[in-house]
C-alpha cells in the first residue's frame, strides 16, 4: 500500500478483489461464484456422506482431509472477503457475514469436541448469498413476495401459534391423566410432544392411545385439528391474493399532474390530487 | 371500611387494589402482571417437571412444596380481586373468573383424588388474561378477525363435521366386516376410530388394513380424504379473504358530488367525477 | 276404504298420517321426527356397542334382541310410509326410499349371513332425511353452497385424482423393483398402496423404505405430495371464493324492464335490455 | 408404393390407417381407441397380478404369455403408427413417440435382467395418448387450467422447494447429532429422510425422536411445517382464483359509447351508459 492512500483506500486489486468476491458481472466473478457453489455442495455432501457408517470405516480419512481442505479453502476466502471490503467490521456483523463464520467454526471446533464438524452442514445456507450474488432477480421477487405475504400476517400467525401451544399443553394433560404411564404417555412433555405430532397430522405412531377414553379424545383432538391445519393456510392464501389482486387491479398508470401511481382500472380522475387521468 | 361508605365503597385502597390487578396502566399494574404471567409459567412448568418420574423420584417433595406456594398464592390473588371489584357475584360467573377457579380446584383436589393435580396446567389458560391485560391491542384484533371468520363460517363448518361424523361411522363398519378382530379391526368404535386417524391423514400406523380388501378400501378412503381436508381450508380461506377484501380496499363513504361508491381508503378525490372526498 | 275413492285417495287418515311422517309443521310431526332421530341414534349405537367383544360377550342376548327391534320398528315405519304416499313406487325407487330399505336389509340378511348385521350402521344415513325434515333451512343452504363448489369443480377434481392415480401406479411399481419384497413392498398393488398412503400424507408406516435409493425415491413423492395435496385445496377455495364473491357483488336488485337479476353493484343500467336502473 | 409417389406418399390406406390410429372421429377410429384404452389397462392388470407372490405362483406361466402378447400386439401397433405418419422420425421424438418406446422396452429387457418387466406399467402413461384423443376437450381444458396455475407460479414454487431443501439439510444434522446413531438417526442422509417425512407430516413412524431435547426439536419442526405447508397451497390457491376472476367475470370489450370496460361476459348493453355492446 503506498502513502499516498490512507485508511483503506479501494486500490486496483482491492476493488478487482471485490469483484470476483461480491459481484458477478465479469466472467471472473461468475466463474467465482459457481466455483463457491460447488465447493458448497460438494463440502456439504463430504460431511453426509461422512456420517454414514459404512462409508466412514472405509473412507474416514479421505473424507476428513477433504473436509478440512475446503474448510481451509473457505477461511481463505473469508479472509479475502474481509481485506476486499471497505468495512470489515460490518460486515462481520451482517447476517452473511455471520453465515460465514458460523460455517467455518463446526470443523475447528470439532478438534475439541468430537461430532461437531457435522453441523458443518449450516454452511448449505450460504447457498443464499450466492444465489444473491448471481442477480436470480426473478427469483428473489417471487421470494420476497411470499416473504411479504408471511411478513403481513406475522400478527395472525403469532395468535395462531399461541392458540397452538394453551392448546396441546391442556390436551397433553388431560391425555396423561386418561392414558396414563402404562401406554407410554409417561409424563406431561411426553404427552405434549403426542399432541403436537397429533394436532398436525403427522402422526408417528410412537404414541397412539389404547384406552377407548383416550381414543375418543384423540377423535376430537383429530377433528380439532382439520380446523387449525385450516387456519395457517387460510391465512398465507388471503395474504397471497391480496398481494396478487393489489398489483393486477391497479393500473401502471401514473397521475399526470401529481405523478402518482396506485390508480384503480375504472378511474377517471386522480384519487390523490383530483385532476383527470 | 369507614361509616360513611354504604355497599361496597370504591375507597382508595381497593381503587388502587384494582388498578393493579386488573389494569396495566400504572407501573405497579404492570409489574402485577408481568409477576403473574412468570408466575404461571413457573407453576405450570413445576407440574410438567413432576409429571416426569425420573425427575419426581428425585425432587418430588420440593415441587410439590412449589406447587402448594403458587396455589397458595393463586388462592391469595383470587381472593384479592374478588374484593377488589365492585361486584363479586358478577366476576366469579364470567369467563375469565370461571378460569380463575378452575386453575385452583386440581391441587386441593388432589388431596382425596391423587393425579388431578395435573389438571393444573389448565391454569395456562389463565395467561389469555394476562394478554389481554397487557392491552396487545393489535395482536387482538387480528385474534378477533381470525375468530370472525370462524364464526362467520360456523355453519358451514357444522355441516362439514357432521358430514365428516356420518362418513366415519360408515367407513368405520365396513372396514370392521372387511378386516376383523384378527387384523386389530375388534369393534366398530376402534374401526371408527381407525377412520378418523385416515381421514385427517393423521395416519398412526396402531392399526393398519392387512388385507387386499382393506388396503383398497383403504385407498379409496385416503383419496376422498384428500377432497375433505379441502374443505375446511376452502371455507376459511374464502372468509379471511372476505375479510380482508372488505376492510382493506373500499371506505364506506360516498362521494359528495356523484354520490358514488367504493374508494379507496387513502382516496383524496373521487375517481369517476374528480370531486373532493 | 270407501268404494267413493278410486285408487289410493287421500282420505282424511291418510293425509295425517303424511303430515306426521313426512312433515314437521306440525306439533305430532315434530314428535316423530324428534322420536325417530333418537330411535335411529339408539339402534346404531346397539348396533355398535355388540361389537365390542367384552360387551357382546355379557350382553348379547338384550343387544340383539333391541336390535331386533328397531328393525322391526323401522320396517312398521317404512310400510306405513308406503302407505301414505300417493305414488309407492316412486317413493321406493327415490334416494331416501332406498336408504330406507337399505337401511333394513342387514338385520335381516343377518339370519343367513352372520356379520351382516354390523352393516345396520348405514341407517345413521336416514338421519340425513330426518335433518331435511326439521327444515334446518339455513344449514341446508350453506350445504349446497358447498355441494355447488364441489360440483362446479368435479371436471377439475376428475383430472386430478386421474392424474394422482396415473402417478401412484407408476411410483408404485418403481417402489416395488426398488425395495423389493424383502423389505415388505412384497407387490405392486401394495406399492400402490404404500404410495397412495405416501402421497396423501397419512404415513401409517405398516410399510416404510428401507433402502437408501428407496428412501431417497420417498422423500421425491414426499416433496411432490406438497404440491399435489395443495391443487384440491386450491380448487375447492378458488371454488368458495368465487361463490362468495358472485353473491356478494351482484345487488340483489333486478332490472325494471326486463325484471332479470345478477347485476353488479356499481351498474346504472341493465346489462340485459340496457334500460336504466 | 408405385414411382408416381416420391417419399412417403399418403395412399389411401395410410391416410386411412392414420385416420384409425391416431383420431377418434370415424367409428373405426373410435373403436380403435376403446380397444387400445382396454389392452393398455388389462396388459397393466397383467403385471400387477404377476407380482402378486400367490397369483404368480399359481399362475405365472400364463401371465407371462399374456403379457408377451400384450407387447408384441404394442409393437405391431407402434410399427403401424411409424408407417401411417408421414415423418416418423419427428414422430419418435415427440413425447408420446416416447412414452410409446418406453411403454414396450421393459419386457424385452426383462431377457436379460429379470424384474424389470414390472416397468412396464409405465405403458399407463398411454392413457394420456388416449385421453387426449377421444377429445375429453373439456376436461383438457380444466387440466390446462391448473397446469397454467402450477407453471404461472412454477417461480415461487422453486423458491419454496429451495427453501424446503436448505431446512431439511440443516434440520437432520442437527437431529442427527441430537438423536444420533443409537436411535435410529444412524446418518444425516437418514436423518433428512426423517426431516423430510416430517415436515410433509406424512410421519411414518419407523425414525421417530427419543431424547427429550430431539422431541423438543422434532416439535417445532411440526409447528413450523405448519406454516410451510400453508405455503404451496396459498401460492396455487391464490394462482386459480386469479385465473377463474380473469375468465370468469369480465371481458375485455370495451362499450363503443363510452369505452368503458369491465363487462361481464354475459352482458348484452353497457352496464355504465346503456347502449349496445
Amino acid at each position: 500500500m503506498s502513502p499516498s492512500t490512507p485508511e483503506k483506500p479501494r486500490t486496483g486489486w482491492r476493488t478487482r478483489l471485490h469483484e470476483v468476491i461480491f459481484e458477478a458481472d465479469t466472467a471472473a466473478g461468475k466463474a467465482f461464484d459457481i466455483g463457491l457453489i460447488a465447493s458448497i455442495l460438494l463440502s456439504v455432501t463430504t460431511v453426509m456422506l461422512e456420517s454414514v457408517p459404512s462409508i466412514r470405516t472405509g473412507y474416514g480419512d479421505v473424507l476428513t482431509r477433504i473436509e478440512w481442505f475446503f474448510t481451509i479453502l473457505f477461511t481463505i476466502e473469508y479472509l479475502l472477503r474481509l481485506v476486499s471490503v471497505e468495512k470489515p467490521l460490518r460486515y462481520t456483523t451482517s447476517f452473511f457475514g455471520f453465515v460465514d463464520i458460523l460455517a467455518l467454526l463446526p470443523t475447528y471446533l470439532s478438534l475439541f469436541l468430537p461430532g461437531t464438524q457435522y453441523l458443518f452442514t449450516i454452511r448449505i445456507l450460504r447457498l443464499l448469498r450466492v444465489f444473491r450474488i448471481l442477480k436470480l432477480s426473478e427469483y428473489l421477487s417471487e421470494a420476497s413476495t411470499l416473504m411479504g405475504a408471511l411478513h403481513a400476517s406475522r400478527r395472525k400467525i403469532s395468535v395462531f401459534i399461541l392458540t397452538v401451544l394453551l392448546l396441546v399443553v391442556i390436551i397433553g394433560s388431560m391425555m396423561y391423566i386418561v392414558e396414563g404411564e402404562e401406554h407410554g404417555f409417561d409424563s406431561i412433555p411426553t404427552s405434549i410432544y403426542w399432541a403436537i405430532v397429533t394436532l398436525t397430522t403427522v402422526g408417528y405412531g410412537d404414541l397412539s392411545p389404547q384406552t377407548p377414553l383416550g381414543k375418543t379424545l384423540a377423535s376430537l383432538v383429530m377433528i380439532m385439528g382439520y380446523g387449525i391445519i385450516a387456519v395457517p393456510t387460510g391465512i398465507v392464501t388471503a395474504e397471497l391474493s391480496q398481494v396478487a389482486l393489489k398489483s393486477k387491479q391497479v393500473t401502471s398508470q401514473a397521475c399526470p399532474n401529481c405523478s402518482q401511481y396506485g390508480h384503480d382500472a375504472d378511474a377517471l380522475f386522480c384519487k390523490y390530487c383530483g385532476s383527470h387521468l
